[in-house]
């Protein structure tokens, strides 16, 4: 069984609840990753509801989740024929941490027009992008996911002339090369470093809320991601991310919204 | 009283529900606009939590709502120093309508960085966009809200050689000349017809999951907006919205997923 299914697996403790130990592997110093805990949430409800696909979460961040024993207590919200809507609360030590709602569907039953008229990628292929010594963040979570950057996107971490911008990506993947499927998008759109430690150097930035759209299943490869921070206004930012599967398509956006913080 | 605190005003139920008559004078065609439902949300919110502003807000459409008694639940998720999250249902007829969550906060008590490397609006002086004969979307909502698109962006509802495009904009406010605020930005966020109505004529786009993040108290005037749909697939589809406010400085961001229905 691969690392990620491993630690999102759920027990059920009735109707609507589940419980876990949550690993220490996945986490950003102390705290469990926050595309991580969205996956626990994603993989509670998808138990719950007949639409196999999640197609838009949005994860509100309470407060700091910690390794151990989690409840998620899951409310469906309405199951339809097409779409389902499903309400996740992820509890520790009596205390809401995260509250997840998310739009489900089927991506294979989806049909229509497609018509993308987005520039392509700035994402170069894998072979030109660089690992950058070191885990990225000092944290468990750099050992299960591999990233490599855009040359010359990852300033806070390089070394020399590099011209600071508030964006940065390259390729991801979980390092026990666990396919990739919507679970690892959900996983990926918040697994880089915050593009903002280019321009404000040492800041913590704890995510308010994050929402991503699923929007097509990937290939099981790498996938690549492009992450933008267009405006810090007083201390809060928005940060725009796509994702795109190892044959190039589209397959996500996320977006959060989160604060700066002197550590 | 303008017209959108008159129709956003509720009745004070009980310690966390509100009740409404809904006003057939904000509709799209006979349902009520997805911006509107938001606002009263947020309106019902505001009166739960310490925090004055929302900061985010995601929006759930989970059935069409109606003119006529609505009652709103709400629940205060976290009530912290710094901010607040809570969440609202939209009750009519004993069916959940709306769900919404959000995070809440004090924008003129948020301090620190200001960085925006953004690209300037898109949106031309008010003096060069135009009014479009009649009411954009057959709609009693058209007669509350004033709009002027960007020349050329509005294909669908321009004679001549406009080259299609899945982007439009232009100004929108209030035509009782209500001052914008944060309420009227979430109303804007969702007011524009949906620019893929430049390359898909005549089809049904409804909402599955809007989410604002309304980023500085704006200018008391007109709002300049841009929408733009870059990625169709097999008939759904992201929307992303900018506002910015009548002194040309950013004040949200809005991103939509809906379907496309033929009618």
């Amino acid at each position: 069984m691969y690392e990620l299914d491993a630690a999102t697996a759920l027990t059920r403790a009735d109707e609507t609840r589940f419980t876990l130990e949550v690993s220490d592997g996945w986490g950003i110093y102390q705290y469990p990753n926050g595309g991580f805990l969205a996956a626990l949430g994603l993989r509670a409800l998808g138990e719950l509801v007949a639409q196999p696909d999640p197609m838009s979460f949005t994860a509100h961040y309470l407060r700091p989740a910690q390794p151990g024993r989690m409840t998620i207590e899951c409310e469906v919200v309405r199951e339809g024929r097409t779409s389902a809507t499903a309400q996740a609360r992820l509890i520790q030590g009596g205390k809401e941490r995260v509250r997840m709602i998310a739009a489900f569907g089927d991506l294979d039953a989806n049909e229509g027009t497609t018509l993308e008229t987005a520039s392509p990628t700035p994402v170069p292929p894998l072979s030109e992008c660089v690992s950058i010594g070191g885990p990225p963040m000092g944290s468990t979570f750099a050992d299960r996911i591999e990233l490599r950057f855009v040359p010359g996107t990852a300033a806070f971490l390089e070394d020399g002339d590099v011209e600071p911008q508030p964006a940065l990506g390259g390729w991801v993947w979980l390092k026990d090369e666990r396919p990739t499927d919507l679970l690892a998008l959900a996983l990926y759109a918040d697994a880089w470093p915050p593009p903002v430690l280019n321009v404000v150097p040492r800041v913590w930035v704890p995510t308010v809320e994050l929402t991503v759209h699923l929007r097509r299943r990937p290939a099981p490869g790498p996938v690549r991601a492009w992450f933008r921070t267009d405006h810090i206004v007083d201390g809060v930012m928005s940060t725009d991310g796509k994702l795109w599967d190892e044959q190039g398509r589209f397959v996500a956006l996320s977006r959060q919204l989160a604060r700066l913080k002197q550590p």
